[in-house]
């Protein structure tokens, strides 16, 4: 498909429904999101105590890039492009590990933790090692949240883009957490299948019972899939319990409040604060705590944060527990899903939390997400694919389609 | 391969030689094939004693489509497709099973036995659920035989196109009959070898002994597949013997006769009756019945009836047993071949007849065609390859082959 | 990525770097590769012992092309491509075997050990069978290396090609040697990935221990590689080592020299004869010989020969033994590379050598550079790749890949 034509499927794209087969099936295309939006944005990829020394690296794979994020010498954190400057082997063949340097496997190029090149044999006079490092990747960490940013040349504001979204996840103190499990679901779906599926709360009720078994099902009408998921009537009809809740909140000395990007907003962000339901005091089967509280929570408040920095990177929080979602494009019909959860750093294992109880609720319903998106990839496949109409649950779908639409029709300026 | 390319090689093809190599792997073509050839057919998918009760469904899968075929609430069989009209989700997981209606699994817009949709929950007040329903695929059911035709609009007029092959069918009284068996064999081979293959008994002495060891010689040479496979020469040299044969035939009461398409029709059909030959009374190792008489049939005439409805749906059927063929594309270089064992309704398996004995013939000359269809698609692949003469047995190839070039020399009209 | 693309890259790309990313990955890209350099090459397949006698014969298979190499009447070998003169199939199923002909297993088409037509049954008047004949592939043989050119028309001239290399071949006899034991190294990574490997050792003391135990640090320096692949002061520390050895081996009456082609030459060829270092007789884990002296050969003289017919076609000898290198592209992302060891025809196996010390450097060495290209296809994969800087012992690299990007800029005139 060539680029006059993904030019006209955006330009004719029908509002308020679903998007044409090829969004979700064309390798062009799809090159073209990993240039102008997947690669542009800030993603969560994981939590900083995966690596807490001097020397620890993991990498993240994405699409055919592999990235090492390593632990410099200061205890800051680095992250490059996993390609030799001589002739493009990976730096790093491990998943993860500790490792004083980076030497590569083929001709030993030798790089330091920050990936500057320290030594490579034999090269010709004219070779200035010192000019040379392996190809960076802006990378942040908030509260230990590590981002990523794959732009070439600058990329978007990241305090910016998070200051909004601070006082929602302050108080959660992630950076005082450590990883209590976490899994990888692979799934047989374009990504933006994975990221419609999180934006809407319209399946819940038929394919997630056991979400539907925990959540206030006003709240799912009215705000299900966060801020602007739902209809101005369900918002007018969940107000008195959230309301209510909200003054427990603040009483407690809690932050509430929501917040979600207007039409024209450049980026796609979304956080609230709002009460599980039904008195559950985690996001847990029984409705009980599962971990000692986080943060600067004094007590449980059945409230639940939900944060999205952009749609392929997400938090869910009760008081006790922190849920890193991530969603991964690995190519035009295919993307994984991470959930990592997050527990206070000092809480033990066993004794202080179990992962089963921890990490139900969202290893049950991811599960279930992976088989509804790849049944629904099966199914756009088909010529008779038509896109049909959103229902009154998928505003938050409409609204990042319309973002993600408005960042594929501009042309990507960071290659050089 | 681009459009004016593809026209180019229909246009430059040889006549009474093989197709040239991207005939049977370019991707293009294939998507060409699909809209302006499988699409337009009326395809014999299976037998109507599959689905008996109301409810009952199974899926017919095609290059990507998935089709559901389910019993109505009068006994009448709908088909439609199985994408949602909501986001594209398939509405039917299980391949085959009894149901009051299609829930989607993903947001459970149901639907009737009919495809029309009978709710949505949560929907805009402008949308009418009463204008919506699944897309339809149409169907006709002829003597229990399935048949789909996926044209989007005006689907060919199914009435003419069997009329001339209802003199052969329906004394085989297939609208009481039942499978004995089915075996499906997935094969790595273009649709067309599959074809090619059927269409010819040049094959049969080299690679098919069992059948060779049951059919008369002079009837291999002369129409072994089918009125018009052979040469001139070899129908005169099977003439006596055939005509025996018919005396025989109609002394019964049993039909007789001959057809096949002329050039510039717009089918590709054929049907015969003859004599399976060596005094055999049906397709069997031993020459013996091997089910109870089917149909209008008197006694067993040790004649075989062959129809052709196009060249991707036959029927080869005895006295005793009729055999179903479908020919279905799966890809470019892959498509699978299905063969369902019928005999009559109240025939008890053990006691009136035996699996192995009815699927002998055609489960090991189909396993034969497998192997030999996937040697012929790895030949086709080389560079070296050059499109040979056909032989004077390959008549019917020949013809197949003309018809299919100007299908796709037609541009369809079909696409909404 | 279309033909003037493909010429874009060829013009821009920079001297002393290596190839941009297409190289190593664009189907069509390979294509024009597959018909302008792998095509006109003289490729080395293998040793003529494996078909010893009338009717023996093997399958040689590249990028979806079979060739059928048989052992003819008159001893001669034929070689033609396994594709049935009528419909395309396969006509040898088999890997390797002996016959007496070749029936075509669909319609019995029957070809003489020389690739003729010998018999078809039921054609057409019109059809000369005696004008019919497999495919020929041009093959030769020398000193019982088996050479086949896949060029439609002429190939280049194969006695003016190997003239230069027979002073270093002859002496080793390999046409009365045998085949001691071959093992095939399926790599996941482009064949010039495997070739660009070959042609450096700069990577050997990173990568290859068990090699940089055997060898003269010195040689590998100046010509580990071949002649051309280490920088002239690297030539120059080297040379009174290698003048000491040659005065040795021409004292035995062994012949010595160094040869390869020049920038403008049509062929990249190279051929040297040089110490294998550190007092060693053989290549082997411990120096000594590991098999009976082969050719003309007097005595151990502790050199090795490398002879490179071009990028793909190698030859690496001992005193004692030699090992043939063929590096086979199977698709645009993947290789094969076959090892073969050969010792003198008379050698027994137990008695006069051990499998595992004859094949031990190659295998283990072959072994590593299998994972050193996969993970080097890898990572030019990346959107962040650039082709880095060569070092001083890559010139052998430089040289041959400014021979492959003459060749794919000169357009094929050998298609009928």
């Amino acid at each position: 498909m060539d680029e006059s034509a993904i030019d006209e499927l955006i330009r004719t794209r029908h509002p308020g429904r679903a998007l044409e087969r090829p969004f979700y099936c064309d390798p062009d295309l799809f090159e073209r999101e990993m240039e102008r939006v997947i690669s542009r944005q800030w993603l969560l990829v994981d939590h900083a105590s995966r690596i807490p020394n001097e020397g620890d690296f993991f990498l993240f794979e994405i699409a055919g890039e592999s990235i090492v994020v390593v632990r410099g010498k200061a205890g800051e954190i680095h992250a490059f492009f996993n390609v030799c400057r001589h002739r493009g082997s990976r730096v790093c063949r491990e998943r993860q590990g500790n490792t004083k340097r980076f030497v590569c496997p083929y001709h030993a190029w030798t790089y330091g933790l920050d990936g500057a090149l320290r030594s490579a044999p034999l090269m010709p006079e004219e070779f200035v090692p010192t000019e040379v490092r392996l190809s960076p990747c802006h990378v942040r960490v908030l509260d230990g949240l590590i981002f990523l940013n794959l732009a070439e040349r600058d990329p978007t504001d990241f305090d910016a883009q998070v200051e909004p979204l601070l006082p929602f996840l302050r108080v959660h103190g992630l950076g005082r957490a450590k990883v209590a499990h976490r899994e990888l679901y692979p799934t047989e779906a374009n990504w933006k299948l994975i990221v419609e599926n999180y934006l809407e709360c319209y399946h819940c009720a038929p394919a997630h019972p056991q979400f539907s078994s925990v959540h206030s099902k006003a709240k799912i009408l009215a705000m299900g899939a966060g801020l602007g998921s739902g209809p101005e009537h369900a918002m007018a009809a969940f107000q008195q319990e959230l309301a209510a809740w909200q003054e427990k909140a603040r009483s407690l000395g809690h932050p509430t409040g929501l917040f979600n990007d207007q039409p024209g907003s450049p980026y796609w962000r979304s956080a609230d604060r709002a009460p599980i339901g039904r008195g559950f005091l985690s996001e847990s089967q029984d409705g009980e705590p599962v971990a000692p509280l986080m943060g600067e929570f004094k007590d449980y408040d059945g409230g639940q944060t939900a944060i999205s920095f952009n749609p392929v990177s997400h938090l869910l929080m009760s008081n006790d527990t922190a849920t890193l979602f991530r969603f991964t494009p690995t190519g035009p019909t295919t993307a994984e899903m991470e959930v990592i959860w997050l527990v206070d750093e000092h809480a033990r294992e066993g004794a202080d939390y179990d992962v089963k109880r921890v990490s139900w609720m969202w290893d049950v319903t991811t599960r279930q997400d992976q088989g509804i998106t790849e049944n629904n990839q099966a199914g756009v496949m088909s010529r008779r694919y038509r896109p049909g109409p959103y229902s009154q649950l998928e505003g938050a779908v409409e609204s990042s389609v319309l973002w993600y639409l408005g960042l594929m029709s501009r042309p990507g300026d960071d290659r050089d």
